[in-house]
C-alpha cells in the first residue's frame, strides 16, 4: 500500500484529501500547519488556550467514512447567537483538548467518531505566532493579520518564521520519512503552505525521504500577496524561504482558465496561477486541468474569506498520483 | 427481557438509569421533561430556536457504555470564554437539531456516537412554557422561575401548566403502554416530574398500561418550594396536580438521614423528606436506604444550583427493581 503524506492545510489540502479518499489502496497522512489563529480558531485559541483545530478539523471531515449528517455536523458553522463564527468540530476538537490537555488523543477521538481513512497530524504540538518582516522593515504578528496584509507583494516578505522556533511532532517526522508520495498545496501560500517547513525538524527529513515531494500550484493568485507569481514563483519562494535549497522533484500546475464570468467577478481577487515555464531548475512543471466545474458556495455565518474557485478533488488526486 | 420506563428528567432519572444501566436484562426508556428554559439549554433555546437538550443530554450520559472519555465530554461544562456555561452535549444536541429540523434524529445520532442501551425520548416533540399560578394569583412564567420562586410554599401552587399544551410524543405513549414497569422521580419536583403529566395523552395512556407504577420521593425537599412535605405530600400533590385520581401503586422513600454536618451545612436549602406514613390512601410507601456516600462536587463552569446530598444509583436501581 503506497504511503502519501499531504502537507498544508485548509481548503486545498480538503480538495487533495478528499479525491485521494476515494482510491482504496492508498495509506494516507495529512500533516497540518498549526499557525492559524483567525475566526473560530482564533477565539478559541485566546479564550481556551488550545492548539489551533480548523486545519485539523478540515481534514478529519476530508478523510471520514462516517454518514454525510456526522461530517456535515463537523463542518456546520453556527450564523447567530452566542456560537456565531463557530464552527462544530472546531468546538469538539478544542473541547477533547481542553479536557484531556492532549491534542493527539482529541484527534483519535474526533477519528474514531468520524471513521476516518488515515491520519491527521498537527505538524507541531507546541503553540505557536506566525511572524513576518515585510521589505519595508515592518513586521506582521500573527498568521491572521498575515493573512489580510494587502502589502506583502508591494514591498516583499524578507522573512517568515514561527515564534517560538517549535520542535516538529515525531508523528510528523516519522510519515515523512515513510512516505513514497509528499504532496505539499494548494493552499494560502504564507499562512498555510510556507508555516510547515518553518517547523524545526522538518525539512531535513524531509530531505533524507526517498518519496518523491509534488508541489501543487494554486489556482489564483492572491491580490496583495502573490501578484504575478506562476508555479514557478511559488516553488522559488518555497524554496527560499524554507532555506537550505531544493525541496520539489516535480510541480503542479491548473492549465484550465476559469470561466470569464468568474474571473471579471473576483478580479480583485486575483489573477489565475500560470506555469511560468517548462521547469524549475531541472525539475518539470506539469500542466493539467485540475479545475472544478462547480463553483463553491460559502456557508451561512463563516466570518473568513473563502477562494470560490476551486480545485477539483477527483483530478487532483489524479494528477497527483501519476507521480508515484 | 422487562421494559423499564423512567419518567422525569435532571440528576434524579440520571441515578435512576444509571443503577438500571448496570443490570444487563433491561429494557429501558427515558421519558423525559421538555420545559427546561434556564442555564445553556435556556441560551440555546432562546439563540437557535431548539428544543431543550439539557435533560436529555444528562439521560443519554446515564444509559451511555461508550469509553468515559467520551460520557465525559458530553457533561463538559466550559468556565469560561464565550462558550461559558454551556454543556458540549447540549451543543452537540441542539446543532444536530439545527441541523436536520428533526430533535429524534438527533437523538439517534447522539445515541449512536454514545452507544447508550436503551431510548431516550422527549415527552413532547412541541415547544412549551411551563406556568404556574400561586395561591395569591400571581403568575409564573417559564420553568427557571418557577424553579427560582421561593414563595410557593407560603402561597401555595393552585396551578401547573404547559403553554401551549402540548401533544405527547407518541414514542413516549407507546413506551408508556408497553412498560412493565413506569418510575417517576426523584428530581426537581415542579419542573422536570410534574410537567411530564400535564402533557396532553400521556395520563390516559399511563391509567390503561399494565405497569407496575412507581413514585420515587426525593431526599430533601426544597426550601421556598417544597418545605415540610412527606412522601405522602409529593403523591397527593402530583395527582392533584395531574388531576383525574390516582396514578402510582407504591412509593419509595429513603430512610437514611444524611451526616448530620452536611444536614447543617445545607439548612437553608432545606430538611431531609420522610416517609409521612405507612401508605397513602392503600398503595404502601416503602422506605429503603437509597442514601449515596460518596459526596456530589458540583462541575466548574455550572452556572446552575444543584442538590449535594444525592441518591445511590445502585441502591435505587435494586429498590426499584423489586417492585417487579
Amino acid at each position: 500500500m503506497k504511503r502519501i503524506v499531504t502537507i498544508g492545510g485548509g481548503t486545498g489540502t480538503f480538495a487533495v484529501l478528499s479525491g485521494l479518499r476515494a482510491h482504496e489502496d492508498l495509506d494516507l497522512s495529512a500533516i497540518v500547519t498549526m499557525a492559524d489563529d483567525g475566526g473560530s480558531t482564533g477565539r478559541l485559541r485566546d479564550e481556551y488556550g488550545v492548539l489551533p483545530p480548523g486545519d485539523l478539523r478540515q481534514c478529519l471531515v476530508a478523510l471520514s467514512e462516517a454518514p454525510n449528517i456526522m461530517r456535515e455536523l463537523f463542518s456546520f458553522r453556527y450564523d447567530r447567537g452566542g456560537l456565531k463564527g463557530h464552527s462544530f468540530g472546531n468546538i469538539f476538537l478544542s473541547t477533547l483538548e481542553r479536557m484531556t490537555g492532549d491534542l493527539d488523543r482529541a484527534l483519535d477521538i474526533a477519528g474514531d467518531v468520524l471513521k476516518i481513512r488515515g491520519s491527521v497530524i498537527p505538524v507541531t504540538l507546541e503553540k505557536v505566532k506566525l511572524m513576518a518582516e515585510l521589505g519595508n522593515g515592518k513586521r506582521l504578528e500573527g498568521e491572521h493579520s498575515i493573512t489580510n496584509c494587502e502589502r506583502i507583494s508591494r514591498f516583499g516578505l524578507k522573512r517568515l518564521w514561527l515564534a517560538p522556533r517549535p520542535k516538529a511532532n515525531p508523528k510528523a517526522l516519522a510519515a515523512i520519512r515513510d512516505a513514497d508520495l509528499i504532496v505539499v498545496g494548494p493552499g494560502s501560500f504564507y499562512s498555510s503552505i510556507v508555516p510547515n517547513f518553518l517547523v524545526s525538524g522538518v525539512l531535513p527529513v524531509l530531505r533524507r525521504s526517498k518519496a518523491k515531494k509534488v508541489f501543487v500550484a494554486n489556482l489564483m493568485n492572491k491580490d496583495g500577496q502573490t501578484d504575478g507569481f506562476t508555479a514557478v514563483t511559488y516553488v522559488e519562494t518555497l524554496e527560499h524561504l524554507a532555506g537550505r535549497g531544493q525541496i520539489f522533484d516535480a510541480v503542479l500546475c491548473n492549465t484550465t482558465l476559469p470561466a470569464e464570468a468568474l474571473l471579471r467577478r473576483y478580479a480583485d481577487e486575483g489573477e489565475p496561477v500560470s506555469r511560468g515555464a517548462r521547469e524549475v531548475v531541472g525539475r518539470p512543471i506539469v500542466g493539467r486541468d485540475l479545475l472544478a466545474r462547480r463553483l463553491y458556495r460559502p456557508k451561512a455565518g463563516d466570518t473568513l474569506p473563502r477562494t470560490l474557485i476551486r480545485h477539483d478533488p477527483a483530478k487532483l488526486a489524479d494528477a497527483v498520483l501519476s507521480f508515484l
